[in-house]
């Protein structure tokens, strides 16, 4: 079905009062969860309040709780998220990462404790909108292994680049794993293979069977050995600079996905670097290059990262917003 | 063959001297090649020597130019690179953008109008063993198509994240492309197929096959579609940041590979947010728990990222730097 803007915020933020979160954050977190389904990011929108909603009944998530600081020092900070709502401390700092930037062109705040902040791209279109560039990410439970190993020891640790742009920021938001969990069962409850293969079977070889994929837990990271180096990286760098939880996958907290997570925001102030409007031309120099190549045969569109999502915005902006009927009874029955 | 990493340097810089470097210039690029060969990055390393040779002669590259200052503020600095040699180039720019972060706790330099900068990890190494964390990048010519094209119009825009380690930094050093052309030519010429499907073939289907992948330059980014996305990210990222030329490939200032590239030098000093040891043991037991996966039957060990390059460097100081016969003939003949 499809569910306009207003009635859906109006829904998730009824449930959010609900469950005890202060007025102000259930503002916040209602107009997120909205805005992500509304770019098509169900999975991390609607679909996701019941369970945000239960982490919240079952102490997971302080739903009062605010970042306090641990170290400021010229244009970095680290904060604790002291396990409040992985939205609003999210924003909390990007908005502490925009004013470092502002005075010194470039600003970083390292965030522990936290817990999990939904789409990371809302924080890569919340910064890229006020102008400046983002460079962003979190670490995770453990979602997929090693390389070369088959035990789940490594989170998919998503990574955010985004940008200003002409029609809409420019905005890379990728988990280091291939596809999601998510997507597997997508794609297995329509008795659909995967585009591409994306994990290994109980033999040990590249399968695009999801089912597989889901018995063995052993998802493929993007680029093989390379995301899961990747995925190290950012892992233990959100953990390291922000004296976080010392495991990639943060396993050991038992405060459900993601609870007790490190991030990262970094966030350069281009006006201080170059002309502005240069920058974006720039882009759009690059994004008329790469549309001008000769298409493949499988008819997909060659785009600009976030041209999808915009596409999507449009969409459920002139429709309503798509959401899943049984979902959304559920949020009703909340 | 395996020759010593005295000899190596010193024929390098009698090269490098005989084609016009200055003597401090020539040493440092002798010594980089060098070292890049003894990490077992070949490519990069003696394989590359002529070719930079070929480029000073012929114009792309200036020896004794150096990076003048476009802009500074706060924690921040654009420079021209002028076309100078890559490696000092970059060197110029990791200390301005480490003396940034000594004085604000982050640093970050926007480089534009440079050359190939061989191995990124090169920066990456030198600014983690002197204690701080490295984010960097650059972008190339041309080598893959964007997703959903078949024309090469996107460089792989190789990324790279270091950080101080225990026993070596840890070290990610990863282009777009989940192959480069050298590895493409080194499994055609061994008649082997590439470990993982590297790119697509002339029906548009993927292929291990590394000549069909060599003849549609159909060049496979890293995670499909999220690799072209990130590729395009850093590509327009550096150039915009900097100033630099605005084509994410670079393609059309006809100065040799990576002549006229732009490049990202973030860097954040640890001491100023964390206990740095501390730091350093988080580290240390996300490698413990990666390493205490099970093995899957692929029989590759489980790595941190740069320990490959650590035992690649043991096994070539014991043992002397291996170069291939006729590489080691023809730079001898310079």
């Amino acid at each position: 079905m499809r569910v306009s803007y207003d009635e859906m915020k109006a829904e998730f933020k009824r449930v959010f009062l609900k469950c005890g979160m202060p007025e102000d954050k259930a503002e916040i977190c209602a107009r997120i969860h909205t805005e992500t389904s509304q770019d098509g990011v169900y999975s991390h929108g609607a679909n996701r309040v019941a369970k945000f909603v239960d982490y919240i009944k079952q102490g997971f998530v302080d739903p009062v709780a605010v970042p306090t600081k641990e170290k400021e020092f010229g244009a970095v900070a680290v904060y604790n998220g002291n396990l409040g709502p992985g939205i609003t401390n999210a924003f909390f700092c990007a908005d502490k990462a925009i004013e470092l930037a502002q005075k010194n062109g470039i600003g970083f705040v390292a965030l522990n404790n936290t817990t999990h902040w939904m789409r990371g791209g809302t924080y890569g279109l919340y910064i890229a909108q006020k102008g400046y560039v983002a460079i962003s990410w979190t670490n995770t439970e453990s979602l997929m292994p090693p390389w070369g190993g088959t035990e789940v020891k490594l989170g998919n640790n998503p990574f955010v680049m985004a940008a200003p742009g002409k029609d809409a920021p420019l905005l890379l938001d990728m988990a280091m794993s291939q596809y999601s969990y998510g997507k597997l069962q997508v794609a297995r409850l329509a008795g659909k293979k995967l585009p591409f293969a994306g994990g290994f079977d109980e033999k040990g070889n590249l399968t695009d069977d999801p089912l597989s994929i889901e018995k063995t837990m052993r998802m493929l990271p993007i680029g093989y050995w390379k995301g899961a180096s990747f995925a190290f990286m950012l892992g233990v760098l959100a953990a390291g600079l922000s004296g976080g939880l010392d495991s990639c996958g943060v396993d050991v907290n038992g405060k459900g996905n993601c609870g007790g997570v490190s991030q990262a925001f970094i966030v350069i102030d281009p006006s201080k670097l170059t002309d502005a409007s240069k920058m974006v031309e720039t882009f759009e120099a690059t994004i008329r290059h790469i549309k001008s190549s000769a298409k493949d045969s499988s008819g997909s569109a060659i785009a600009y990262p976030g041209e999808g999502r915009l596409n999507r915005n449009k969409e459920n902006t002139q429709l309503g917003i798509l959401v899943d009927d049984k979902i959304w009874s559920e949020i009703k029955a909340l």
